[in-house]
């Protein structure tokens, strides 16, 4: 005899009492004892449970026009998984984000709250699987292998897409610096040492310009992440799905998400491969590596205040000793770049899960997916700190710079193609020997008159644009 | 005015208000607004935690004993420290893993939750910092530089110790299998071909030992882990600290963990040296390397039933499909695959951000602890999960194994020396193209009698071990 | 007195001798003794010389046409690039692959030997550079920091041509394969678990695709190769460059490569940016996560003969042990297993060598280069080495394949939609009890007849192609 | 017939002309075939070479007192394994680095090269294998399995044994500086914002300390390199060898390398395991990653002239730029940074590799060694030209140090015990914002008097070491 407050179920390995208002049941039970390894459940990333409840709902919409899935029923699991994608029962999506079986757990955590939701709008206890059941109804014409990574795919591009906007908010940012400060004139440096005369809106737009191309590179992923084995079941073969299903889902799913979902030319090659989760970390990645660099850039520019580069002043955010007073760190460029080296790291994690697939399908799509929204979210999260925290209040000492390119050796580099090559080299060794200017060398050893000198360093010579946009 | 229920503190950038209950400070409100980056808090790593307390003891221990610190104050603050170590106040520890400051913020959110929990035990409102000051009493003679380093090493071996017990109980697990079914012959396979015969206690009997190694590296770290620059302040000259703090705060620091901590030998650099992590962090991606390829293993041997190796069966945990009645899948070995991938992308973000370290600081020294304890966490949990829901539960397939034996090609081996390598060659050619055993196609062509032939591949013969340990 | 084998040139630093009849002079000499690293001179990189020798010419012919260089010097600097891209000279290039300097010591040999050579050309002496100066007339207008990016990306763009070719016929060599021996009937398989009935041909057409998205991926960063900084100097101002060079020097590097040569929007972007090098090595490690996924199957498709899968057999290429006669190993796969190992470790390293660029410049393009180089040269050879010498010669083993098929478990997915998800996953368990087929369960248990079971395992009912193309 | 310069040698595949002269045989033809990838033959690893003559030598000898081997042969065997220990032949080391076969190939070249130069002493023609066979004589009672991996060990071992001695030559070179110039008082800086004082000579010997540590850690794997599987043959069960073979052969070998060569406890595990490589690429990694600090902060520090720390002055080594005349790089720094990036890279490749081993056997150890045998040969001559070409001819620029520290906001620190940390902060500030040192403001504001000032920032009081060695 059962207690009241618990309903029995049963699978292939035999019974388990569950909790009688749960919406889950005995596979998520036994994925709760088997994956006890994160503590973070799978509503974690909110993306995909609404993705995976869309997939749901079409798979749904077309059982019912096929005649498979008797109309009440039908009605019944598209409501549920209506509710879901609107953000309710997030709370029944309990399994951990690592789990073992390919997502199964996730896609029966799913079909389990989904079936019993739907009894419970058409009036039915929980567990009456004979009226919905779980894998009969629910998951009908489907497999996890084709259900669970279309629905990552969706839920990728979801997540995606915010991070592109905070990326276009960052290099909006940079740019907006540029308008204020950006007539400043700066030494620009090659390998740390000093080259010639820029501006600093040329570097802050030179930022601005590089993430713009991170950005397009990761919206170049979007589409492939549009392409879809959904109606492949098991193995791409298709077996169990009715003749018409893969085009009637995917057609219920294009609308559903408002998106042009194709399915794939080859499904046994798209339930297998790990191709576009590749791609996208890669992209993910190389938005890392360029994220890291400025942050390093900033960090070196504000470097002192008297034994550094000392050319811009970060906003302070807060006290950066426990025992120094008055020090103040870069911390929120520093933050980005521990975000950059975990993005990084979690490359090496896709890829190695990517490459670890065998045959039929990839087993390691969990960890992949669950990677993979934690990076998008991380980046989104440093990129808007990075904009808002930082950049926006980036100030910069004027006279300082000023002063560095006026006692610059590189500007010898100008006089180049006036003195010749050797002879400039001479005049740069000279000035740096004796401390002082490479054109007061220049002018003194006679190789060019005052007005000569001058001329050649003025900004237009220089190739650095005056006021105004360059 | 302020309401009565916020309190009002100051630093370096301005004001603001605090909820009047909170044990912390404007840094850690600072900190927070900062870093809203994973939503995990310092408190998820309670190793770290407690450690941390621990250093604050000893400070305030040796700061007393110097006639720094006040006795009363003392008493306070050291009692504070109690607490939190024998894990109160945790939820006080709010500021997020990921961080800006080099730890800053860990350290100013212990040094404010401490002194206004002295505060309060001393009868003193919270923020009274005449009384207890965050910074000049609690983190006394102290810098976030040598400070937070110092926990964070205590914290790692407190969370090795138990990685360490749970490895050996993996390793005992396999052993104990070994010893039940141990003696059943198979096929050794070197490169995916059948290669000579052996017995599954020698192929359990080597996962035990080599899980063993990877034990006995990680412990090997841990009198690196154990090394500590406490007494260093800022940058390692120990400026600020009273000239015999350095030796008595770690003699404080050894009676209170129990532990041999050692002062390092060059302050300098060990205020700035990551190697430590690096080296913990290496060790581990070898655990996870081990860990991965055993489970590889597992999977391989396990596939089947009828289309692969089908030699051991792993205890099932749950319905593999929910498409595919019947179908079981090696759901635990492809969890600890995951969380080796993992582990092995950690690894890559803590050489990352090690190789960041810049002059007389490692600034990402957050995000190497926060990895470093994630991976530790995974690896144990994912040691357990392997031995006490798989490898406890593994059966073998006695019969089909002796099949393969008695039918192997590779049987030849133990012949070729009385028949020689070429002569050998061709046996093992025909047995393949005709079907048939090598032993069987020896006897036909006249190069062996049977009875030879039979000698040469018992057990004894093949060093294989019979009944019995090996 | 100089020696007459011997000629002296100077530099910043000082005197050097040089053997009078080295094409190369002071610049290369001091690479040399600096960079004595991997022994690999520049010259194994054909397709880095020829890029850059264009774009040497196409800057002499630019500054030609702009009155910056007198004709004649002009005309024998062209001829001798044009040599040196019709692969003459090829040993006078000898500076160390890795090397410091940002590509400067690449781009010195390359001037020296232009200089030298066009110097012969005009029968002047070797180090006559007062006619012919490596810097003033054969680098005018330029900078290693704009030359050597432009030279490495069109560079790439050859080596990425001839390796997109391979992968190509990779793909065809499995297509072909599979109409050959694709109507045999196998098992698929999921998480290493016999899954649902499939063909050969399906298994082998997969490879071929996803290669060839491998290929699509790959070719789609040509165009951002071909978007050069040239004409942007030091930094990307264009300091020293005259006002039409930009334009026209693109217009001849596109004449002479014959390829859609583009000038960065942001020169000073352009010029720091690695953005393109992550992005090809990103798509190269994903190829390589491809190659080795797909060597991965093939090795245990191979398994055996006896104690294996069985499914493929493999064209013998080599004794596979010098002990165990007879035995035949996968070489070719674990060739290119290991070729992918080292692409995606070459992808690290340029993704660390991208990362620690600082401000105006990276100056570690010289590892990104070679490293690059390296992964496409190694692929390409690893993917006709798999297609010739492995998968054209792959035979199957159809009568085990069927029997596998007959005798699996995993049929009884397609009679689940007939008798219902529980009842299929009891028939599974009571076949696998008694070794018996789930067929002959379904029908002895009475829940289908044996015409309905029959009927539900035809090819066309498992949804795969039969006789002729999919 | 055969042509006179060709002989006939045969396998289990079939026939092939060999040239006459050639050492080597069949198997190494074959190789040569199938690996065509990387261009680079074995024998450029000369240490590799060099332990597989000493393996093949210890099993001759041991062969022979065990009665296996006909004296005659086992002697001229003996003396052909010398000869190849001593440098010679090794242009018959043909094989591919990178190769299937998991070794088989490196040791059948070496099978083959030692039988026919065996049969060339003794007066035999090559090829005359029924004399001295590669397999049945040269290869008595090994596999592959266990020879190779003990060669590589042996060899890693060599390889390492140099790289320790260059590192230590590294480290001795930064103290000799710090003895020179180590006196001069400098800012130390932590996340790049001035913090308190210290000397060159701290920071110089920091650098010495945390190299001199990797030496440690390097030099700690060498007694798991002398840890070896021979005597275990194909899978580690010994079958074929003579049951007092293993002992004998182990303490041979021991003799022939002088070293305290051990059998691994369980052959099994020896075989099949790679964590001794993991362990070893690892530590290399970890120097790799201090090089690279070590290299970072040299860039930095000697970053300018005029607009970076100007701290430094690296000895010039070329010309820097082909635009900028006078432009002297930091290039040894730069291209040790390379290597360090290379050596991250390669230790992911040997992760992976080491990963991917299966069951009895890990298919992938030559791309281990090679990798390995790469990433020793880069790091002891980028650690050689880092000492010579850079850190011994480092000077310091001793007046702009002192101005620095003089005007540094971080002298306040040492104040803050006297005036408090709120009050030190706001000594900071207006420090910060007029222009003024802190001690100055501190004394205007009546805080400190000048003498209590001046006392506080002595460099005892600061806590740096004074004339002589700290």
């Amino acid at each position: 005899m059962t207690r009241p407050d618990l309903r029995v179920e049963h699978d292939l390995i035999g019974e388990l009492e569950i909790p009688a208002g749960a919406y889950w049941g005995i596979n998520t039970v036994r994925a709760l004892q088997n994956f006890d390894i994160t503590g973070t459940p799978i509503a974690a990333h909110p993306a995909l449970i609404e993705s995976l409840a869309g997939v749901k709902q079409a798979a749904a919409m077309a059982n019912r026009d096929l005649g498979l899935l008797d109309e009440q029923v039908a009605d019944a699991v598209i409501a549920a998984c209506l509710e879901i994608r609107q953000g309710r029962l997030r709370d029944s999506f309990v399994v951990d984000v690592l789990q073992g079986g390919a997502g199964t757990s996730t896609n029966m955590n799913a079909n389990e709250v989904i079936a019993n939701r739907a009894l419970e709008l058409l009036g039915e206890p929980r567990g009456s699987y004979a009226v919905v059941h779980p894998n009969e109804h629910v998951n009908l014409g489907q497999s996890t292998n084709d259900v669970y990574p279309t629905a990552l795919r969706l839920g990728l591009r979801l997540a995606v897409h915010d991070l592109v906007v905070r990326i276009e908010a960052l290099a909006t940012s940079f740019e907006r610096r540029a308008d204020d400060i950006g007539d400043v004139l700066k030494l620009g440096r090659t390998q740390l040492q000093d080259a010639v005369p820029m501006t600093v809106g040329q570097e802050f737009r030179a930022f601005a310009a590089t993430l713009r191309e991170d950005r397009a590179r990761i919206d170049e992923v979007v589409p492939h992440l549009l392409e879809v084995n959904l109606g492949g079941t098991a193995i791409g073969t298709g077996l169990n799905a009715h003749h018409d299903y893969r085009d009637l889902v995917r057609h219920y799913l294009a609308r559903i998400t408002g998106l042009p979902v194709r399915t794939a030319p080859d499904l046994i090659e798209a339930t297998q491969d790990c191709g576009v989760f590749v791609l996208l970390s890669s992209m993910l990645k190389r938005y890392a590596v360029k994220l890291s660099k400025i942050c390093n850039d900033l960090r070196l520019l504000a470097s002192g205040p008297r034994g550094g580069f000392h050319e811009l002043n970060l906003p302070e955010r807060q006290a950066g000793s426990s025992i120094m007073p008055g020090k103040v760190n870069p911390v929120i460029p520093e933050l980005v770049n521990q975000v950059a080296f975990e993005v990084i790291g979690n490359d090496l994690t896709v890829t190695m899960a990517a490459e670890a697939g065998q045959l039929q399908l990839n087993a390691f799509e969990p960890v992949i997916g669950h990677t993979l929204f934690r990076s998008i979210d991380r980046l989104g999260r440093a990129s808007t700190a990075l904009a808002t925290r930082c950049v926006d209040g980036i100030t910069v000492n004027e006279v300082h710079l000023r002063a560095q390119v006026e006692s610059s050796i590189g500007l010898v580099t100008a006089l180049s193609p006036m003195i010749g090559y050797e002879r400039a080299t001479e005049a740069a060794r000279l000035a740096l020997a004796s401390d002082r200017g490479v054109l007061e060398v220049v002018v003194a050893e006679g190789w060019l008159s005052a007005a000569e000198a001058d001329a050649a360093v003025t900004p237009t010579a220089l190739g650095v644009p005056t006021r105004g946009r360059r």
